[in-house]
Formats: C-alpha cells, structure tokens, sequence
C-alpha cells in the first residue's frame, strides 16, 4: 500500500492521503469523488517523449529533435510531469524541468499547461510542487527566464522581477 | 609533449602553439615572453577550494560552505579557471562555471575576476573561453543574470539584455 502527499489544499501543508493507480502526488485529495479524474503531479522522468512533443505542439512551441530533448530531460536536476488521472488511464497535461548545480541554483526550464487545463490554477499548483521540490533539495536561488505575458503569473508565484537590478541575458550563435 | 590552444588572438582562432607547466590553453601565445608570466584558461576541477574562496575574498563575496562549493562544482556543466603561470608556479586569478541540460541551455554563474588582473581584457577573454567551451558542445542558449554593473561588459561580448521582453526573475526563501 503506497500512500499519497496531498498538496496545496486551503492550508499547503502535506499529509498522506489515498493512492492512484500511478506514482505521485494528488492534487486536492480530501475532495476526491473516485468517478471524477484526479490531477497528479510526479517527478518521474519515465516520460513518453512522443506525449510530452504533442503537449508541446498543442501551445505551439517549436517542435525540437527527441535525440536532444531526451538528454536535456536526463540532465536536469528536477523534472516534473502533472497528470489527469481516472482509473487506469492518464494524460500528460503539464511539464516542467530544471536545470541546477545540486547546491544554491536552480533555473526552471519548459514550463507548459495544456490550453484545455489553463486557467483553473493547475500551472501555479504545478509551479508550487517544483518550487517545493527544489526546496526541500535545498536550493535557495530558484530562476527562470520568463515571456512578457507570464511575468505577472510568476509574479503571482512569488518570482521577483529583476531584483536589485540583477539582469537576464542571453547569447545566442550568429 | 603536450601542445596548448592559442585563443583570442587576433583573429579568435585556435591553433596549437607552445606548452606549458599546467594544462590548459594559452592566452596570446605567439607574444610569449619565457621569463614573463603567462595567462592559462582550462577546464579542470581540481581546483583548490581555499584558494578559490580567497580569491572571491578579494572581489568581497560572502563566504559559501566549501561543501555547497565543492558539491556545485562537482554537477557544474562547465568550470572554467583562469591562472597567471610562470614556471612551475600558477595562481588562480578568475573563475566561472555554468549549469546546463547538456542539450539546449547553460547559465553561467560566479564570473570573478581577481581585481588586481582587471581592465586588461582578461575577463572578457575568459567568458570568450568559456563561450566556446559551451559553443562546442553544442549549447545554443547561454544565459546569466548580471548584476547592474557588468551589463555593458556582459553586452560588449554579445549579451543580450531582455530579448524579445523575456525577463530574468528570482525566487528566494521567505
């Protein structure tokens, strides 16, 4: 018998819970109705590639060669995969990964929520389970690279924007 | 008989050229002077961790747990070290090391330069270094967060400042 963290319920606390057919953590736990599909976050980095292309597809980012993306994923420090789970059957709907040097940084890499499930708070729940992945590693200095159009989202997660003047920058090849 | 790289002449290109008591490779070799100290880059990790940390002393860094140190050095994608070398006696006199997925992205963290070897281009010859170290294994997206006063160092060698809007941002424990 595997018992399960609930996670970011009113009070943020974890505690065990009930189990699911795979590995994880659930969302929510004390307001599961078994006939309804659970949300499951994991750090397994058993993940199909071909899934992981389409959930990518399905926000439009760039299609990238598996050959690299596979290695990417095996040199992360943390990769986390959230799940719509009912019965035997799941589906990826949301990534992310980092990058760290295993002791003061970390930068968050790949952040995607399929466009069916946005807007219900699964990308900040999904966000807070890596932050505190991370942090029980702990990793102080947690990083990311973000679009205009999600600065506000980070924001609301607790990210601060160019703190005391401290600037992203990037290079790229000619 | 060990040959070393010559890097960041005239022409940025590498060939071999003169060897040297340490490994590594050779800043400007074709001026070389035998009774003047000599610029070493390399790549290696055995690097003394007090001597590290004296010279971060110097530059005025907090002090770090030199088993975080050692720990961040060792899962490090890239260290890069630069040493002033005369005979079979060599100094460090800057450092640099970069996290990485292997694949697609780096971020460079703790760029120092010893200050008594500043503003002779040393420092920019070093990221240079460490750029092509990336370059050649493929890493296209090098990033960093820059502290206000090394943006323009930092743009000079082809940095880019919030591309495209996209911002570095922060996460810290409360």
């Amino acid at each position: 018998m595997v018992f399960w963290k609930k996670l970011f319920s009113n009070s943020d606390a974890v505690t065990t819970s009930e189990t699911t057919e795979f590995g994880g953590e659930l969302l929510n736990s004390e307001n599961q109705d078994a006939s309804q599909p659970q949300i499951v976050f994991s750090t397994e980095r058993d993940i199909d590639f071909y899934e992981l292309e389409e959930l990518c597809d399905r926000v439009g980012w760039a299609r990238r060669p598996l050959r690299k993306v596979k290695k990417a994923i095996e040199h992360s420090f943390l990769v986390v995969s959230m799940w719509e789970v009912q019965g035997k059957k799941r589906r990826l709907i949301g990534f992310a990964r980092a990058t760290s040097d295993h002791a003061f940084n970390a930068t968050i890499w790949d952040v995607v929520v399929d466009p069916k499930f946005q807007s219900r708070g699964l990308g900040k729940a999904m966000m807070k389970y890596a932050i505190s992945q991370l942090r029980s590693a702990d990793i102080s200095n947690i990083t990311l690279f973000a679009d205009p159009q999600v600065v506000k989202f980070y924001q609301r997660l607790g990210f601060i924007l160019d703190p005391e003047g401290i600037k992203g920058m990037f290079w790229y090849p000619d």
